[in-house]
């Protein structure tokens, strides 16, 4: 019992007991070659949050660890990922200048912040929130996300000034700057990124070709960027390009991670807590996407809550290990998969090794020319650029295409932070308002059945004094008051009118604003002499509905089904109505969503 | 054609051609008994709104007018109503100093944006989103505003100083204050507080017992306020109480309403954008249900959007006229109906007779003592007051027990602005959080029918390999990752598994979310080796899957009914699953909602 819940909240004791030698070479295998792959991608993305190079690799090391402890994924491989670390330096980047002491405590401080959140959410199992997050909005997101990122890295291919979170600060300091161009930095970085674009098209095959088989031949081509760095390296220190003006990464420290502090001033908490919170939910989407494609494939279970502590406690690892945010990411957790990893200690294993890499290869990466790594995000972020997203949308449905577009929009122009809350918010007002207007179908009987059906759609019988109106949507408030409104109509329109019917067989809940209108439409019925009936109300509604007084103040009767209802209204009206028009008033009701049932 | 156009956007059109004798005499007799009615609650909401006194007058004439040309109720009054005058002193006090010039510019600044929002609402029919502001929040808003407003006129009956808009401000202001009470002021305060209390329990009986009748006793004690007003003014003059500390209106300038301009200054716009949002919102909102509770009486028809061009009109006019905003009001509109206003001719006359008063009449109330009119207010809010909506909410559901709660706590601690906006953020998360986690249903069939049902409410047949859940609510963004997480633990818990067969009888829409889930546990099932079916798929649901190619990917069939399915499915299983435990690990999905169809 002890040990279930612990291995609950401690994957680790599950698997861990049954770790065996099989999984330890698959697993040592798909280490060597993800940490080999790593090692460029974060020092890449140390230098589109911002932050020194080694801190890429630091954020690789303790977070792998710690979520390798934690999390119920045996393939998703943590550490910096493009997205996340955009927003890092969009939020720290409004705080402190790149490159001081205060930017490195600005970062840490984040993925501090980030990581309590995470832990929060998960500890008090409140992952559904990221459900907000509608598939439309994430999408929108990371296309707008992507073009952002390979924008902003355009000034290290071209060897000048001109940062800007924003497309339009990006354009505007780009252009400030284009007489700068350091042709030798321009020549290195269009090479590389033309050799990365032919890597991910044209390697494979050729490796194919040469005669490896088609696993070998895709992580062979995963290595490109590896090559790319090699070359470009080795280019800088024959020729001393680093003299003639082209950046290079520079002096970095040969250390293991060190030990440090995030930041508990209260203004830089409070600064970094909205950022804070959009990166754990951005971060935990796109990670436990990645999680539940991969387990899939096995049939493993991967728990939303339990992943929640476990991208918390890498978090929190990283702010102690002179990291940055971190979350699961695709390409590295795809690689670590494809490369035979059978356990977390995979990840464990990859943790040494650039532990190891840290401590003895960084004297190597001093030459190392930033248009490279430039290179390397612009080729990878590119892939995850997908405007169809907007076609798609558009062809499903108009509330979906508002949403994208909206998100897309916003991310551009007003960037990250505005463009997640401004998704966010429309696909709820979009939902919200599509629900104001529920589908009422007025209904009658098909002839000789039991079944009613929509006057607008089918030949069906109708009384004179009776309206039967079939409510497609659960009733609560945003559609509380059209309920009333219609029927105010109604009664005017149909001055016959002596009872009112409504079926409720698509009502899947009632709250206290629906209930009240209800009311109020049984009030106002009974003050024009109408009587208001329901039918075929499902058990939990009625069970709702008897916490209050309504159905004793109801005026009619709730009928179990529409058949019986017509049945027993079908007799002389009570009251003697005046002539009106003719009872195909009801057709005046417009169908508008044009469907039925 | 052109004048049934013309008629829905002018209703007087409608009316003003059948105007009678019958109608005048009915609405001149309402008119007199609602002008004097209307003089005390007039002036005594100018000094609730922090406004000089013959502004409440001003704001009761031209919107009257107007109303009476634009909107649709035959019986709304419009002009000063408590609430909206307590949200006026409170987004008016945060920019200027209650009798300065500042702050009467601010007013008229707040009812002409009030008035333009509130038109183009109107004109571009989107009264739908005075829906969002769901009857608990309302409830909860109108009650705490009610608190908040008797006790902000405290400092008035006890004749000291004490301002503040939230409850921890209004207590310390009177606290700090306390030792400058006049006891004179206190004395009338406290006297008039007690009578005007008396009138409204006690008046009504005697004048009863007294030979008149029922409607006329009732129209009597409404008259309660101005014989309060009268007595306390006389007794002021007779023995110069003013001289000794008691607080009176003093001099009230005799003028019709002057042309007054609302302040363009983009500054002072935007500081107000919101709280004439809110004030706009909450008005309709109140004005709407007054509006309608009459108008069903009569089978009369109130059209919202129209109602939004009336409210909105009479505020321009209440911002040109020296006013502030105004809505329609519940006491005065029940007042007029119950005199017998037939058509809103009757508003017009009651604004003669209120222009009246301003000319003439205004050095009467120099000697009225304001401890009258606050306790004229605080016995009218205090009939707002009803915190049995949080008994009432608590007994029908937790979630709309939280949207009251939260808007009453915040309204009283944090102000009216906050208030609201928190109710309705409440509102929507609380709902949001409801649909995020829908009822599914692991069903199986009634044996001998062709009925399927909920496998922990009835004794059912199920077969080991095939798994029929039924979801039992729409499937859009905030539930579509919780069925795939659903699905996901299926596949773990039950290794047998060939086939899933999604039942979707109570599913009224698919939204992009939704339908990428859906794509997404397509594939996954067939990464497991699982087959996915569909059954019962509405029409309107089923041509939106069209619009995507996700029924030509989809690895199983979509059946016409359960039946169908299960009688298609009863065969061998197709692949040879290896023996897992018993099939009943279903009834490992707990049904937390407790509740069947």
């Amino acid at each position: 019992m002890i040990l279930s819940s612990l291995s609950r909240h401690l994957p680790i004791l599950d698997w861990g007991r049954h770790y065996d030698r099989t999984a330890l070479s698959g697993d040592l295998l798909a280490a060597v070659i993800v940490t080999i792959m790593l090692i460029p991608q974060s020092l890449a993305y140390a230098l589109l949050a911002g932050m020194p190079p080694e801190a890429g690799i630091y954020a690789s090391i303790a977070p792998i660890v710690l979520y390798a402890v934690f999390g119920t994924s045996r393939a998703l491989a943590v550490g910096p990922v493009a997205v996340v670390s955009l927003m890092t330096a969009a939020a720290v980047g409004d705080i402190a200048q790149s490159g001081t002491a205060g930017y490195v405590t600005a970062a840490l401080t984040l993925a501090f912040l980030s990581g309590a959140m995470l832990l929060a959410l998960g500890l008090f199992r409140l992952g559904f929130l990221a459900n907000f997050l509608s598939h439309p909005v994430i999408a929108g997101f990371i296309t707008a996300s992507g073009i952002l990122i390979a924008a902003s890295q355009l000034r290290h291919i071209l060897g000048i000034q001109g940062e800007g979170h924003t497309l339009i600060e990006i354009a505007t300091g780009l252009l400030a700057h284009l007489g700068e161009v350091n042709l030798i930095t321009a020549a290195l970085g269009v090479t590389a990124t033309a050799f990365l674009f032919w890597v991910r098209t044209g390697l494979k095959p050729l490796l194919r070709r040469l005669g490896l088989g088609p696993r070998q031949a895709d992580l062979g081509a995963k290595l490109g960027p590896v090559l790319a760095i090699v070359v470009t390296t080795l280019a800088v220190w024959a020729f001393d390009l680093g003299a003639r003006g082209v950046a290079v990464v520079g002096e970095v420290p040969q250390s293991l991670p060190p030990l440090t502090l995030p930041s508990v001033s209260p203004a830089l908490l409070s600064q970094l807590f909205m950022p804070a919170l959009l990166i754990s939910v951005i971060g935990f989407v796109e990670s436990i996407s990645v999680a539940q494609t991969l387990a899939a494939k096995k049939r493993q279970r991967i728990d939303p809550d339990q992943e929640l502590i476990g991208l918390g406690a890498a978090n929190i690892g990283a702010a102690f290990t002179g990291g940055f945010p971190v979350t699961g990411g695709f390409s590295r957790s795809v690689v670590n998969y494809d490369a035979g990893a059978a356990t977390p200690a995979a990840g464990a294993y990859t943790a040494a090794g650039l532990a190891f890499a840290a401590l003895f290869l960084t004297p190597l990466i001093h030459h190392l020319p930033k248009a490279t790594l430039a290179a390397t995000i612009i080729v990878a972020v590119l892939s995850l650029v997908d405007l169809s997203i907007l076609k798609r949308a558009w062809g499903f449905s108009r509330a979906d295409f508002a949403a994208v577009s909206v998100t897309i929009a916003l991310t551009l122009v007003l960037g990250v932070e505005t463009g997640v809350v401004a998704g966010v918010a429309t696909s709820i007002f979009v939902h919200l308002y599509k629900t104001s207007r529920p589908h009422i179908a007025v209904v009658g009987r098909v002839p000789g059945t039991e079944h009613f059906r929509n006057v607008l759609r089918h030949d069906v019988e109708t009384q004179p004094h009776v309206l039967s109106l079939r409510v497609d949507e659960s009733l609560y408030f945003p559609n509380a008051r059209y309920l009333e409104d219609q029927l105010a109509a109604c009664i005017v329109e149909k001055p016959q009118l002596t009872d009112v019917v409504l079926m409720f067989p698509a009502v899947n809940e009632i709250d206290l604003s629906a209930l009240e209108s209800l009311e109020a439409i049984n009030a106002r019925l009974a003050d024009a002499g109408v009587t208001l009936h329901l039918s075929e109300v499902k058990g939990p509604v009625m069970d709702r509905l008897r916490r209050s007084s309504f159905l004793d103040d109801l005026s009619g009767e709730v009928f179990l089904s529409q058949h019986e209802a017509c049945c027993r209204l079908a007799g002389s009206p009570r009251r003697s109505a005046p002539l009106g028009p003719p009872a195909d008033a009801a057709h005046e009701h417009r169908d508008e969503r044009g469907e039925d049932e």
